[in-house]
């Protein structure tokens, strides 16, 4: 039971932590387990003896195959969309076949939260951390990069700064084939509610609407894009103001399932069935995309595939292995149901 | 670093691990992996070990506070129900603010994942496991009680016999509240969809639609009794059934909002418009309830309070508190929304 001081006390870099403890007026054990990681020290304490490590340059000890937690740390920001449940379950199959447990935690995009967490992730002392769609903040990147803990993002919003491995899907060819199949069945006003203008997936998925329209020779009319935020509200509220124009499209396109069904229901408050009146495509291919009536037509986003390649990648990395390819993305496919028809049928 | 060794070496009981490492012809710190649950042993050097300590009326040491691994153990059949999400989050939500990870598993009905996972919770000392509607196999929850990790059961599918702690929600009176909502405007044949009868949830809600009808004066017919198993289809399947009925329901209460949706579907292939032409209560209230069209009325269960529940229940047991209440039960309640109609409006 003497792993951790194994590797802390030895000579590691130019300094040992007898003389960090010296300086600093603590005991080895205290200095000992500020390198592990532990929270059982004093935040003043920690701070001081967080600043003379560094002030020294001392080399924290690699992590050894010994010492290993068996557990990764899968963070969201928010546990409030149905797509979260997906990435889960390719997650755990993985991990859990390999002996690991799936530790979830929920950021909320608040700092106390995620400091708290850090915090918890040092406790534990977690083998990785699995980021979905939760750009880990600078900060937080460094302080995962300084206790050595691998991390992988999932459908990463796009800062291709960081240098980690991400999963993600191919967004820009999904939007292209919900809008060919669209047109292929004789639509030309096509309306299209895209998600937040800041994440890079919303813009690749309407990129790909506009590529497909061009490609089709069909000219592109701005009061047929409106911005969504990927809730169900925003679109309801995109489909009520296409739907309100002089000239309404005739299909819509929306850059995620819930948005679709709000798409449903602003047809239903102005007594429009779809797919009679309107063709509607969604983007996701959440569970409910199957249940909802009439059966949403989308682009599947292979969430469980895009769990159990994080989860494999971080055991690769877990292994110390080097990740040749640092950003891949799965291919999206159209899924046909009863959302859409031949216009004027 | 020796918190382990100093538990499981000490005299306690009739036996020390000394005279069982010499029994067994194996090193001491062998037997004190044993003793601790630690993976890192051949089985049937563990399984002779086992049998030696159990013939010596070998106590184990109680789990110290010092040892703790900060984590609990969420388990769930299956990670297919959206309203599994909503567990997660109110556990989580506790869990981390207690500086506690949540690990999440499925164990998908198959006993080989169950050992499987139950050597990972071995592995990962968890300090108590939270199970969501599986019911424990008694011989794991045997095995848990050997390892003295607390256990509690949110929803439990109705094992009495089993002496844990139970989170569940008033399920007789959410079937109660939904049918009589719809008795109150005007309908009087009502079919129900029903979910697994071997479930006391599925059970206790058909009881409470009979118990309205007969406060209502309005008599029970089989044939508008159907059985679903809480799936989409077995919704779809159902209301097909009772709408082709001689004399249909005019109201139909599905026992959970994903069989609800499969009404919806069964309506619209029929061109009957929800809820014009057919009223529809569900039960549950998961995210797609809101998001559906028209939007869902359903009896909701508090999930997110009762993982909130289930999560500080644990973390008493952890604390070595007796639970005073051993079976607690959230009030559900009717969520008006605009999937019902009064009768002939």
């Amino acid at each position: 039971m003497t792993d951790d001081t194994d590797g802390s006390t030895g000579r590691v870099g130019r300094v040992t932590i007898t003389t960090i403890a010296q300086e600093a007026g603590v005991s080895l054990p205290t200095v000992s387990r500020v390198v592990n990681g532990r929270a059982d020290v004093a935040p003043q304490t920690r701070k001081r003896i967080e600043e003379l490590l560094q002030r020294h340059g001392y080399q924290r000890p690699v992590r050894r195959q010994e010492v290993r937690a068996n557990l990764i740390d899968l963070v969201f920001n928010d546990l409030d969309s149905p797509w979260a449940l997906e990435i889960i379950r390719g997650v755990e199959e993985v991990a859990h076949g390999a002996g690991i447990g799936t530790v979830i935690s929920a950021i909320r995009r608040r700092s106390t939260v995620a400091r708290q967490w850090l915090e918890n992730v040092r406790t534990r002392a977690s083998d990785g951390v699995i980021f979905v769609t939760s750009d880990p903040e600078p900060r937080m990147h460094a302080e995962l990069r300084r206790l050595r803990v691998p991390t992988v993002v999932v459908d990463s919003a796009g800062i291709p700064a960081l240098d980690v491995p991400t999963i993600g899907a191919t967004n820009w060819s999904g939007g292209m084939s919900a809008t060919e199949h669209l047109l292929s069945l004789g639509h030309r006003r096509i309306g299209v509610i895209g998600g937040h203008p800041r994440l890079l997936c919303s813009r690749a998925r309407l990129d790909g609407y506009r590529a497909a329209l061009q490609s089709a020779g069909v000219p592109t009319d701005d009061a047929l894009v409106v911005e969504g935020d990927f809730s169900h509200e925003s679109g309801y509220t995109g489909a009520s103001r296409l739907l309100d124009l002089d000239d309404p499209p005739t299909a819509i396109f929306a850059c995620s399932d819930t948005m679709a069904f709000g798409v449903y229901e602003a047809a239903r408050v102005r007594r429009m069935r779809v797919p009679d009146d309107l063709s509607v495509v969604g983007f996701d291919d959440i569970p409910g995309a199957r249940w909802t009536s009439p059966p949403l037509t989308t682009v599947r986003q292979p969430l469980v595939e895009m769990g159990l390649l994080a989860a494999r990648t971080m055991l690769r990395l877990m292994d110390g292995e080097q990740i040749e390819s640092p950003r891949v993305e799965l291919a999206t496919n159209l899924i046909l149901r009863h959302s859409t028809a031949r216009l004027g049928h």
